[in-house]
């Protein structure tokens, strides 16, 4: 059970002049390059003294050269990479030990897929704050990230929008209260198609999302809801609740980032204008408000009005999948998150239609032979099984 | 500035069976009786130890003889209530004196107009929780409050919905990073009708209030916007801001209660189906929330949409010189409170229009001339005085 922990015995208005220090391990990614500006405009807050990447060698060379942490990682290292380093005079070092390491105060966890494991896990090893934008990780080993964090006396905050609402409406309550979380979807690209139009969505358009700018593979789990899907077990680990009290409700807006009701009744919700760089801010600078605001101010007036709609399981089957895998629990996740990553992918590269991209998922998790409380490896295991059960379900296998 | 003083050391699922001893004050009007309402409905949280009432001595009676109270008041006694209080062998005790009763940890001021003012000061000064409904009480005297506030270590909890929905939103959060206080508010029942049909406005229509149920003074309080303006001026108070933080926004559904916006950007809110009695088992069971629902589940799904625009303030002049009042302070708003009881009961009876209702109010805001930082008995004063003016106001002064 949850057990919020506060002590904030007054507050003088004295500042405190230290600044925290971060490490971002995929600063290349949309949420990593956001993290950076929201360094770079609170400056006086915030050291940057890790940089990690994938293979964007050359982009993280110029993040580098501007922000010039300490260490620094990628998979592929560049000329420009080596100079950019020798000019902040970075030492190489890999995430793992990045995420342990004691300079450090903050890790922010920006990479995809499962690459955010290791360093998650080693981050709440060590007792820091993980900053965690990457979903895959408490998706496939939610249970493993839980475990220590109630083992180290790490913390876990979160940084997608959705879940940060939910964070921040429960600073000062009691976690044990929770009566239902619902978290808000803006209901995806093609909220108001057909089940025949969705059959024929091409690539292009589904790349095209109203809302957030954001990734290739999180705009196609939007447009699909496996996002949703995979906050809906997020949100289960992040704020251990049981699958049964996660909703999801279309909000088309999204302006309400995301509800808590509680156990008397009261609801409490936090709101916004759409802009990742407000849960990253507060992500980095918790418990502390800091006094600027990163985004534009919200001005309910001006919207005139917000929506709300029940989600559609019918037309949006991977949310439905996604919350079943979620609730069945073991492998299971793992199984869906990397069958969705494959079956993006050949959507993408126009191999299987949209439907096929729930139909591809489907099949693996019914193959799926699972294992409850699984170790890492066993996640890992359950993870490159699906991606070639994924990758060889042919299209229109529903 | 304010300073929130949170210790919440954990907390391990242990029960607290002793109760919450409440003094409920002004326990026969509208939210008195909601409020033994919830106590009676959470009878292992809540013990009530004293009522009082003003000239409804028989439904005091009853309630007398339902809740067994120790301590009793009235403005009258009859047959009824002595005999309810022989059978529960209460005691007779002044509302000061209960206010600051040992026995007593929680002081809710369901009063009306000035009754309230010296019980919160008294309670307040004993150190005690004050859930405060009484708005008159922050109207008039907000400065005095405050001043025993900071001295006793006592403390305000909020009754109204939209008070108590900052309130709130406020839990586990810094009271200097408030950059905005956004009051929702329903509209009242003309808010679509024009200057010249408000002036045709009669009694009988002024007092059916579309959302909420209340008393006939706050009925039409809500209709001429006063009562949001008393509103702003006690959110002044309550949450020690300056008037230029506050804001009102149109919401006529009333489930957005109210808004924080802190200095961050984020915005947070609390929710809820309009029903008094949550905020008031808020108030009383602070900071525990309570284990079943005390209103029906709010579903967004269900409204469709929330609608939100901009006060107008030339139909609802009320509203303006409440703010105005507000931002003047010293004896303003305590003038203003005053010629308003005096104008809708002076509009009840037939003697006035409408839209002479902010035009007593404004006459006798002209011609006042103002105390700052006025002592309780030159609050005083300013209220007998504005009330002789008001009075005196003739019909059609505008």
């Amino acid at each position: 059970m949850p057990v919020w922990r506060v002590l904030v015995l007054g507050y003088d208005g004295a500042v405190d002049l230290r600044r925290t220090r971060l490490a971002i391990l995929g600063s290349t990614g949309s949420i990593g390059r956001q993290t950076l500006d929201v360094a770079a405009k609170y400056a006086d807050a915030f050291e940057v003294v890790a940089l990690t990447a994938g293979r964007n060698a050359d982009v993280l060379a110029a993040q580098v050269k501007r922000a010039r942490p300490r260490f620094v990682h990628a998979l592929e290292r560049s000329p420009a990479l080596e100079d950019a380093m020798s000019a902040a005079g970075a030492a190489w070092l890999p995430p793992e030990e990045i995420a342990a390491h004691p300079d450090i105060e903050v890790v922010v966890v920006a990479t995809m897929g499962a690459a955010g494991l290791l360093p998650t896990l080693a981050a709440l090893r060590a007792g820091k704050a993980v900053a965690l934008a990457n979903k895959e990780v408490l998706v496939m080993a939610g249970h493993l990230v839980r475990r220590e964090l109630e083992r180290c006396g790490g913390e876990l905050r979160p940084i997608d929008s959705e879940h940060s609402a939910i964070w921040q409406s429960l600073w000062g309550e009691d976690g044990h209260a929770i009566r239902r979380i619902i978290l808000t979807a803006s209901g995806g690209a093609f909220r108001d198609r057909s089940l025949e139009e969705l059959a024929r969505v091409t690539p292009e358009e589904a790349l095209r999302h109203p809302t957030w700018r954001m990734g290739p593979k999180i705009t196609i789990d939007s447009a699909t809801l496996m996002n949703k899907g995979m906050e809906t077990i997020e949100a289960v680990w992040l704020f251990d609740v049981p699958m049964d009290r996660v909703e999801v409700l279309i909000h088309r807006e999204s302006v309400i980032h995301s509800l808590v009701e509680f156990s008397d009744g009261s609801v409490k919700a936090q709101l916004g204008v759409p802009d990742m760089r407000l849960p990253i801010l507060c992500a980095l600078a918790y418990p502390r408000r800091l006094a600027e605001p990163v985004a534009p101010p919200l001005d309910l007036a001006d919207y005139g009005q917000l929506t709300f709609g029940k989600p559609d399981f019918e037309r949006f089957p991977c949310l439905r999948l996604a919350m079943e895998a979620g609730r069945l629990g073991g492998t299971f996740p793992a199984v869906m998150a990397a069958a969705d990553e494959v079956a993006v992918e050949r959507f993408l590269r126009g191999e299987i239609g949209f439907l096929d991209i729930p139909a591809v998922i489907e099949r693996a998790l019914e193959r799926h032979e699972p294992i409850a409380e699984p170790s890492l490896d066993e996640v890992l295991a359950a993870d490159a099984w699906a991606r070639q059960v994924a990758a060889a379900t042919p299209a229109g296998a529903r």
